[in-house]
């Protein structure tokens, strides 16, 4: 019989994750599931209450930790916003809380996922941690002498939508020149297409089939690797911006290490390098001594693993 | 007889200032000398001893609280360089533990002023504060969830060396465009003086009696306060660069409450409302919902009462 275990569940646009971690750090049992949003609040609840009962034929939880897209209203345990799965200010901790008799610890994903690298991934042995997701869009979450940074409202980390271009490219929360419209996969993206539109070439146009709207961070990232100078440039324009926003993080927070996940982490040196360099360039010498910026190394499981990690600080 | 108190004591340098402060936050006793660090480590170190004396006269302290400007590494007790003092290396934690017999907490100067609005001034009843304090320089100091935050070495809140204007006037830590050479009241004076020498006219001229070395931040306010159109432009682009860089760290921290020192922030409304505009433009509407950003209530015993509170917090 395991020792006491939690329970850790990560709840997305498109699938649920849910894993069961006991008190030494071990992982007894990791599954996810489609979310089904669009079927409405009480399937996906059902759908949680699916994945509880799963976890709790091998080992009851004696809590359960939530990592759901935000804003959140933590204190209150509502999911105030979330588009993707079409929910205003949902009492989502009652209803768990209600399902399975447990205490429920909500937490917002990005910071569950820093959190989870903390405790289970390249982040494991530091304090002191900055967290950064690149995908579609821009995230962070901050670890802080060993615990998650909230705020007030539970929303720390909203740096995606910083301004670093005045008057920059049209971001999705309807201001200009956001860090996540010029640096997130979706901005990568964007930059190379109206380049190609544009009429300049690139290796992209043979490596897409002609089809623009294939052209995804992923191919980019094979278009430079085989040097070709828009992708390349591309994602540089992206790097850049980072490692500003890195070297602003790094004198603001002191951290031990900065954590960059997300898709566009995986690629790899070309996206690391120039980063490390500007933080290097930007920040406190002594700061950027033996400060490490590596990329995650849970992958798609950080937000499962951290929204455990979430629950076990509550122990 | 006064409930267990603690000593804070602030060292700066050109003067060393002590408060004893009860459990109850009252403070007992308050004094300040001059630091006359050209004298050397061990006249210095004799002045605090002297305080120390004065204080226990009055109540025996359990401890002391200790802000110093930085670096420093607290977590081995050493102010690492403090240009101010002429000190690098020195081991001030040791050195006044000798002579007191007491517990030493050290905190970075700003840092500890951050934690003494929290307790005893501006933000008091806020668990997430953001300070800033705007004079010579620019440091900054975080209290999140009650706490301070350090970071690895203890140097968190270094946000003077961002760089926000690429390529901007020379710092001087030698970059180029650090929040601190462009908004610091040394920046405010130095763009006056500039567009001064270059054949502008402005108030402050006659003010000043012709000497441009008498134009302060404090006569460039009363220009302002005035009309000038000069000194109301000089103080607007430090605003607006303190605006962006407050909605950044509104976006990253989620704060209950914003507090401005340091001598800048005695311009007041010139200052205060372009940055308050900026942030309700620039950062999430639902963080800057009741969102206060407020001048520091405590002036110059912030530090003193904050290194209070650091010994305080440790009780």
């Amino acid at each position: 019989m395991p020792n006491p275990a939690v329970l850790g569940i990560d709840l997305g646009g498109t699938k649920i994750a849910a894993a069961l971690v006991g008190k030494d750090r071990e992982v007894y049992w990791e599954d996810n599931i489609p979310t089904m949003a669009s079927a409405g609040l009480s399937e996906v609840v059902n759908r949680i209450k699916g994945l509880i009962e799963q976890a709790s034929n091998i080992a009851r939880p004696s809590s359960i930790g939530l990592g759901s897209p935000g804003p959140l209203n933590i204190k209150k345990g509502l999911v105030v916003e979330a588009p993707n799965l079409g929910w205003s200010n949902v009492p989502i901790v009652q209803l768990l809380k209600e399902i399975s008799g447990l205490p429920v610890y909500l937490e917002n994903d990005a910071n569950a996922a820093a959190l989870g690298e903390q405790v289970f991934g390249a982040g494991a042995g530091f304090d002191d941690l900055v967290y950064i997701t690149v995908s579609t869009g821009i995230g962070a979450g901050f670890v802080l002498n060993g615990r998650l940074l909230q705020g007030r409202d539970g929303g720390a980390g909203e740096i995606g939508h910083n301004i670093v271009v005045e008057d920059g490219p049209l971001c999705g929360c309807g201001r200009r020149g956001c860090l996540e419209a010029v640096a997130s996969g979706t901005a990568i993206a964007r930059m190379v297409k109206e380049r190609l539109q544009g009429g300049e070439s690139s290796l992209l146009q043979e490596m897409a089939g002609g089809e623009l709207e294939r052209i995804s961070t992923k191919l980019i990232g094979e278009a430079a690797q085989l040097g070709d100078p828009l992708s390349l440039q591309a994602i540089r324009v992206a790097a850049d911006h980072l490692g500003k926003t890195v070297s602003g993080l790094v004198n603001t927070f002191n951290p031990g290490i900065v954590v960059i996940g997300g898709g566009v982490a995986n690629l790899g040196g070309l996206l690391f390098e120039p980063v490390r360099e500007i933080v290097r360039q930007r920040s406190f010498a002594s700061f950027t001594e033996s400060l490490s910026i590596v990329p995650a190394a849970l992958g798609g499981r950080a937000g499962v693993l951290g929204a455990a990690a979430v629950a076990m600080s509550r122990l």
